[in-house]
């Protein structure tokens, strides 16, 4: 990988955590090598494809043995930079802000959430899997005095782009945001949107026998 | 629109909810015409494709004087379907199930939670917000006497495959699923994927210093 960085288009990007999911169940059942059409066939892409978004980082595997799992999947690992440790903060401990802290999995990718904010006398100070709630005021202090890698928004989609704008100012890089609102933020700050009602919206819209995918 | 179907592509799908919610913002604001410049800025498109994506739907607005923001809402409720209403049962009651059988703000747009399916004998019998939580076995006679739109799995990866095949001998059509992996389904079953996690990777991925967006 070239230290000037690594130039990857959005569509490889999204590809990269079904090629890790794939390799992971592969290993899982025990399978050592794959061969690149059933690489191809699992992830709906042309082996050429494949090795196109190989390439990007260099490129792995040798294709006419057809790739090693395991190192495969190390080397998506280490791309995707689940070999580190992220802290992760939650603004808005409603319903899916504690289905997220309560949701263990996330931590075996390293992923941990520290604390939670909300605005409700009723949850701040209690704690979820030892994950404490705090009161909403303490936000700024909190950034400042823990190194904070990623806060994922659950609020109500009024108050997602003030609490956007109060993260952007502590300096948060990284804002996941499941609040049903498409915030602004400054061009260093990468916002990834989990929109689920979108999602529900556009499964309803697909199930309409009228409709035809073009 | 014409009696053989719409022919819309995945592009435009994704963009709906998109529409829908920010002429929803509008309208909450009291504000009762748009212009399709101002429009497009929001909707980081140029005003020709939103010609474009309205035409697919038999077009509506006049472009000169923007576009009537009430109207236009209406007519995505229409087009969305969110003039309709979904029985919805989700497979899995652990804290993603709950968490959404919790979420009132589906049943706005018209989304009901009927039921949840769990194996853990500790859940079956409960109930969250009135919704009971049924034994797994039950799920095919359940969905006999109760007419139900869309399945929601909310299993561990593992099970989800199993369940989606019960689910589409059932006879269901729309599969939202929340598993972490990819299920395969006969072509007229719609599956729309939220898998949280790779959003979650993508996002760590994109906060990579060495990382250039193509």
């Amino acid at each position: 990988m070239s230290k000037e960085g690594i130039y990857v288009s959005e569509a490889v990007i999204r590809r990269l955590p079904k090629y890790y999911r794939y390799l992971d169940d592969l290993e899982k059942v025990g399978i050592e090598r794959v061969s690149s059409k059933e690489l191809s066939r699992r992830m709906g892409l042309t082996a050429s494809q494949i090795r196109q978004d190989f390439n990007c980082f260099g490129g792995f595997g040798q294709q006419g043995y057809g790739y090693n799992v395991s190192e495969l999947k190390k080397e998506l690992i280490k791309i995707l930079g689940l070999d580190k440790r992220y802290n992760l903060i939650v603004i808005g401990a409603g319903n899916m802000g504690q289905a997220l802290a309560n949701y263990v999995a996330f931590e075996k990718e390293g992923f941990y959430i520290r604390a939670l904010f909300d605005i409700n006398p009723k949850l701040i100070g209690m704690t979820i899997r030892d994950i404490k709630i705090y009161d909403l005021d303490y936000l700024e202090e909190y950034i400042k005095m823990n190194p904070t890698d990623i806060a994922v928004i659950t609020t109500p989609r009024q108050e997602a782009q003030a609490i956007a704008d109060r993260l952007v100012t502590s300096g948060i890089k990284g804002i996941w945001n499941f609040a049903a609102v498409d915030i602004e933020v400054p061009q260093d700050v990468v916002v990834e949107n989990a929109h689920i009602s979108d999602s529900l919206f556009t499964l309803s819209f697909k199930t309409r026998e009228d409709i035809k995918l073009i």
